[in-house]
């Protein structure tokens, strides 16, 4: 499967929640590989490490770590291996969110890493320059995601367009190819057609989908405004 | 099943090599676990974040966890949750290994959060003052390692005996109840024994077993090694 | 000077506050001295590392670095050597801030080269257990702080007194000669002297009289509240 | 002064030398200032955070700071703060050195916080991508520098000149203003004359010259090399 269409994508991440460990993962997984099918969008997760085996052996989409560590094979104890993650049925990574940040060399060296084992990396920045500069490095794709409005409920889409349109425009300068996801805040579909129409192919979701009652309502939200903004704009 | 009791422990730890990566993980757990259980020893296994659900769901020896972050659930991308190695089947997790070391404020958050969720703790320094510290925490294990033999083939029960003598006293200075393991180096069923003679009551294993050809003849050397020193010492 | 004994210590911690920076520094540790010496009391500064030296130069009370890292000379660019805080003119070093917080292993190592070339130690802990862990690492004084409290203008004597005695009584369970300061919210005498009541013999202050505009009032509060203490319970 | 000019600059870093710690570095860098003057070249040096206010009041040439940390004024405890730096008398401070590696995020904001309060930073980088990566941050310089040949006595300029000569390809793709300069193993004259030729517009050097029995001999054919170059390619 190829990850890096100019589709939009829906990435979930699961973080440590409760809602979302275990046999919960599991399930959470399913209902959003089914809506995603059901209308037509791409939609991805990313659970904890020791989900992603039993994650991805019942669903479809992909897999996606939510941090590797930039080690290779060896005595490495209590590390990430990529080839662990990769073992488990995991398509890629996310790399250095902003609850996990990566020393500039080691995630240079993990991007690497990430690569050479056929993995795909999304590597997450705070703001335009962070994300330019993280794009050098040449990952498969970028996630914005203002630190400050993570898990806030208030769109990165809405409260800071300009975060979006700003870093979209600084990491075409240095990359024309990467794939610019945009996340932090968004919590309804209108946030997600927002980040679309900003320049985003796609967004990073987590507190809005993961702590919600009705996940399946949520994600159908955020699906049919993806299949909005694609009639709209193709 | 009770983890901590005077009988002595082989545990094996995994760290990140490809020999115990994946589907090897699972082959080797249950080689051990066989071999454990013909000659009689508690014998249990460390395998990396992604191969403990698959692991623990093919044998019954304890499964450690390498590492758990000092993180509650919640918004923590990345990290390592207490109640995910659980709900994957993990008995406990090793802590502060050389190669993973923890601030001790952090050290001392996740000893209690292991132990608030009913999994064991085992702890590891790497000088007899560093152990004597972290008993004061409460873990339900200590394992001595001094950083500069791990890996080298050379046991800390032969090359620095006095580590190992100093490290039971200073920590029995603190705390009396603290099952105590030593590592680095040790690689031959001798080692294993001399372990046992200096006052540890286990011992930690990793590239010496992991790294072999031939897995079950050392870990049948280990465990032979064991009931040696049982045998002469009941 | 011996910076070890059982006199009372009002430890002024300078952070990197503004107030006490540069030439700022030098005015404030005048001030403290002078106070200090006409009450009577021992008093002594941790201003920040490129201040050392000129508060050095101009006052005689003990000077400490707020950290050092565990590195020997060499190749260590941008680190804190101990040597290099001693010839800047400083008595020792706070260690383990919980702005600063050591992986154990480090703070072990920290501790040593501190104590090889002749300096004092003051390691900090945020809470009973990690005090008394700390404690058999062999520093000179242990400073408990809370973290919760730092900054907060509600002193741990007052709101969390408790804290304070289980820490002296973890403490003197495994360390019979360590200094006991406490910390964190200290801001009045009163506070000072509920410290000193509680079994601390020094108080490790920053705030509430670094960014005070009349630190003069501060220290001279904090220096008769040990002097009422001390009249008391000679 | 403008320390950002296409003249040549050779930086000498202290790094935690003994050699030059304390009065040491005083005395190093009168020698050092002396010769630059007497050849006519740009020449600075980083001492220890505790030695930049002694170096900085006895020598007019640059005093940088090995490394700030991305922290503002307030409780930071053991932190190393630009206002600090700046205070003492420092020009700029090198950032993110192999040795005292910055989170992407924290070098980011750490090179932000340096250029507002007028310092000039020097991000140093490892390899091309990451070379190209820290100058869309906008630092005044950038130090290429291959981690495995610090330290080595053999030069990057000599031993793997395509990674300076790739890192100004693609630096420049990014950053047509940045000063580049170059490092690692650099330990002659010669060295220093490849570095410019090979597109590098100065060198950072440390234990070559810091650790030699004769650091005088040593700057002076460093700035010789210098003039040597500038002569033939005026």
């Amino acid at each position: 499967m190829t990850l890096v269409t100019s589709d939009p994508l829906i990435l979930i991440n699961y973080k440590t929640y409760l809602e979302a460990t275990g046999k919960k993962s599991v399930e959470l997984s399913r209902t959003i590989e089914k809506i995603g099918r059901d209308i037509g969008v791409n939609v991805a997760v990313a659970p904890q490490f020791c989900d992603i085996a039993h994650v991805a052996a019942q669903v479809e989409i992909p897999v996606f770590a939510q941090h590797v560590d930039p080690v290779l094979p060896g005595a490495s104890t209590g590390h990430v291996l990529a080839d662990s993650v990769k073992a488990a049925g995991a398509s890629g990574s996310l790399l250095n969110h902003s609850e996990r940040l990566l020393r500039l060399a080691d995630l240079e060296k993990a991007v690497s890493l990430v690569r050479e084992i056929g993995l795909t990396s999304i590597v997450c920045a705070g703001n335009a320059y962070s994300a330019s500069a993280v794009s050098v490095l040449r990952p498969d794709m970028v996630a914005i995601e203002p630190p400050e409005l993570i898990g806030s409920g208030r769109a990165v889409s809405k409260e800071q367009p300009e975060v979006v349109t700003q870093s979209v425009k600084e990491i075409r300068r240095v990359n024309s190819e990467v794939k610019i996801l945009c996340g932090a805040g968004v919590s309804t579909g209108d946030d997600v057609y927002a980040s679309l129409k900003l320049g985003a192919q796609g967004v990073l979701v987590a507190s809005a989908l993961v702590k919600s009652n009705h996940p399946d309502v949520v994600i159908a939200d955020f699906c049919n405004a993806v299949r909005r903004f694609e009639e709209e704009h193709r």
